[in-house]
């Protein structure tokens, strides 16, 4: 018998890391992560909460056909029929499918949130599991703000559920409150019962990072029975956020004789994950962020520097190699050929499999390694979206032609040329600063109505370059359009950003073709 | 009797925080950041690392001078008399002197390290106590590495120190290594064994985050006897970096019946000596960053909204109110006066005790906000930081009058006029982007030799503009200068920055007048 218990890793990104301000994605971007979370080797993949809205339910839809046989799929749902409905419809094709429900178990929400009995809460609870099992046998239940509890009532809800067919409990730490001791003997209780009641059902915890504690409590969690754990990658999630996945498991790994457990995760594809979401999402992580932040591997004073040059045990508990942090990046020329830009893409999170996409990409490359020379993970991924944009779109986009910024402290002037269907568009605007008028000129060309409620750029330094990268976020219609775009040019990037963003519209069908057709 | 024991708080992010790459601050920043910390009331600064350089040196004396009786100063020193003088000559001034000596203690230390038996290296230990002891009375011993320690060995080391004179123990997980539990063990044994020894010797913990655990170690220890915890702002340091001090304080706060524990922080002060350090070092913390992230606070759900609309304690465990982060900014205007205007600048963090600073800063205030019509916290910090430059320098430094940024395809251009010493210079020059010929001007303009090595820009979000934050580093001669700027013109911040560099330069003298005054 093996000596390492396995431990299930639910990534939850999709569902509890998307929902945060700004955290948006769409379609396309949750069907790329999902691949790459099928590469990182996580069990289930949490898509999302189907009855949230009609994108949410086609993305976990698109998801469950798309992700294959190696993972499980599952979505989130309310007690409640409709609910649990929108996540059947949407994973029922998946080859593993798993129907998430929650709901209250904490005094503070039976009463403060439903303004029900104790009793009429379970009932609610034990009514879901059986609905759901006349659709799918597997079913999680999770006991909402379960750390905040009453213990009895907790193990009442748990032991009805469980007789009502709940194959999955879910501890939640919903708050971020838990203490890793303190949570580490509920979970001891809970599974000494839940052992005794039915020794097939599969215990985990969901813990938040209010207090900074989320990591420490799913590994005492662990360590105290459970079987499953539910994360997210960079920790994105509600407020402080979730358990981070890769804090998670590269402790498991790096403590292993501690822990006795294993994971299926193949760690060395951690820091591209990482990577990825923060390009999805323009969410940075901090340098400082274990695991994969910037200065995760670094050491930088003589003293640590000095101890690491005579042995590298002397400050190093694990290798950057093992987190796939190490030569991360490949550096392209025109010469790199096929075989070193399939790699690359791969290596990126990218799907390579369809052969006329890639030759379409490659002859791409080709054209910006003549222009650049060196060829850096950034411009692939420019290159990427740049393709997908257009490969998937039947609708007529904007494209930037040329442009010219003038600023100065007297009046900021912006000239653009755009091009849709063919057709050249030209203008100039003023503004209070340079992208200010290029914002302004863009939206007089474009003839769009919508509102510019978010612009964040950041820096990335590769090789000699220092790249900037612009995320927008436009508003129209109660609805909210993202866009993306690198450049060496802060300016440029900031136009194509805002272009996105508008034809991101164009794509959602918000945009009246007259619109665009007339002017 | 006090049923809760006080939890002594030592802030090490001037000294573990501060080495950081791109962390780098200067005299007068370390000081702004000092006074800070006093006011967040830490116990105990350790203010840096006097024998790494002269500038260290002088940060740490300059500190020591101003911080007044209210909390203690000390500084790092290996076990070798050298570093030992240096904190020595540094801290004396000080109304609170602790002299800080590191020493490893693991196997792995011990042998790879020093290539010395550990006799040996214990004698070093036990001779540097000694030597201490003759400058001042009260000396923290580091067990480097304590974590992967030999137990036995570790604590003939303790009794050793101990009994040559050293007043405070601390326990390093110098790499990040430990586990809760277990780490909890560890102190347990040791804080068992010294109460035994002198009950009179405080007992220590320093945790590093590179498995995601630093706060769970150093509140695990708390519970377990540690009497003082070594922390740092944002949880920079080292790698992943160190314990978080927001975090910790914060879970002994909110989970005070359970640790039984307090500290005397204001943690009102959390979030704006958050911010201040993000200010100085323009290292941001993200989004979902325990207690001080933009969203640690923010409720994005459709689910958790509804809760909270209903109750807060549906799904807040602390207000933001706590912590400071509610209300944070004051918007102003030209009517919003003195009394106003001061109280923001206190609050960022700033010293408004020198009467005819602020009259002058004041003015400078008026002129902005005539001008501008809405005054940020940004702003304020763009007015203090210009002010403290030009108020301290008896050098000539360079000042931008204007510009003009010309970017395109085709040919970026800049053309930029520069004043120094009352004369005006002018030039232009091209570049692969408009940042690039931005510099390529000011270079030729300024004459300095220096190269580029950092280029990093944010945005920050405040009411209707985005802002642009850009921060600098050149190195010359060996050693590294930084500039930073912000403003709504992402152009300008990146010129301002530059210049800004340039100036630092200049003010530490390695530029030879000559070449300002030639050309």
């Amino acid at each position: 018998m093996d000596r390492y218990r396995n431990i299930i890793i639910l990534d939850t990104t999709l569902r509890d890391g998307e929902q945060v301000p700004g955290a948006k994605l769409n379609v396309r971007q949750k069907l790329e992560f999902a691949q790459q979370l099928k590469r990182l080797r996580v069990d289930i993949i949490e898509a999302g909460f189907p009855a949230s809205s009609q994108g949410d339910f086609e993305s976990v839809q698109q998801i469950a056909r798309s992700v294959g046989d190696r993972v499980g799929i599952t979505a989130l749902a309310r007690a409640v029929k409709a609910d649990i409905d929108a996540v059947y419809e949407s994973i029922r094709e998946a080859q593993h499918p798993l129907i998430h429900i929650v709901l209250g178990a904490s005094n503070v929400h039976v009463e403060k949130k439903f303004n029900r009995s104790q009793d009429a809460v379970l009932q609610m609870g034990v009514d879901a599991v059986k609905y759901t099992k006349t659709l799918l046998p597997d079913v999680q239940y999770s006991t909402e703000d379960a750390s905040r509890a009453d213990f009895e009532y907790l193990w009442k809800t748990i032991e009805a559920v469980v007789k009502a067919g709940a194959t999955m409990i879910n501890v939640p730490d919903t708050v971020g409150y838990a203490e890793p001791e303190e949570f580490g003997h509920l979970i001891r209780r809970i599974h000494e019962r839940l052992k005794n009641l039915d020794d097939r059902v599969v215990l985990s915890v969901h813990c938040h990072n209010d207090l900074g504690l989320a990591t420490a409590n799913t590994l005492s969690a662990i360590k105290n029975g459970a079987e499953k754990i539910e994360c997210t990658i960079n920790g994105l999630g509600e407020r402080a956020g979730n358990a981070s996945l890769e804090e998670t498991v590269m402790a498991l790994k790096v403590r292993e004789a501690l822990y006795g457990c294993r994971t299926n995760i193949d760690t060395k594809e951690l820091t591209c994950t990482s990577r990825l979401l923060t390009h999805l999402t323009g969410l940075d992580v901090q340098v400082n962020k274990a695991i994969t932040g910037d200065n995760a591997f670094a050491h930088s004073s003589g003293i640590h520097q000095d101890g690491l040059l005579k042995d590298k045990q002397v400050y190093e508990i694990m290798s950057p190699e093992e987190v796939g942090a190490e030569s991360m990046e490949l550096i392209l020329t025109a010469r790199s050929g096929r075989h070193a830009v399939k790699h690359a893409v791969e290596k990126l999170g990218f799907d390579v499999s369809d052969a006329v996409g890639f030759e379409r990409l490659f002859q791409r490359f080709l054209i910006l390694a003549d222009a650049k020379k060196e060829v850096y993970d950034h411009d692939l991924y420019y290159l990427l979206s740049e393709q997908q944009v257009q490969s998937e779109s039947s609708h007529s986009l904007f494209e930037l032609v040329s442009f010219q910024v003038i600023t100065n402290e007297v009046c900021p002037t912006a000239t653009v040329v755009l091009k849709i269907n063919g057709q050249e568009r030209k203008g100039s605007a003023i503004g209070d600063g340079p992208i200010d008028a290029l914002y302004s000129v863009i939206i007089t060309l474009t003839g769009i109505d919508a509102k510019l409620t978010s612009y964040k750029i950041n820096s990335i330094s590769h090789g000699k370059e220092a790249i900037g990268r612009v995320n927008i976020q436009l508003e129209a219609g109660g609805r909210s359009y993202t866009g993306r775009a690198m450049d060496t040019d802060i300016i440029k990037a900031s136009g194509q950003a805002f272009l996105g963003g508008i034809n991101a519209m164009i794509l959602a069908g918000v945009i009246d073709e007259n619109i665009i057709n007339i002017m």
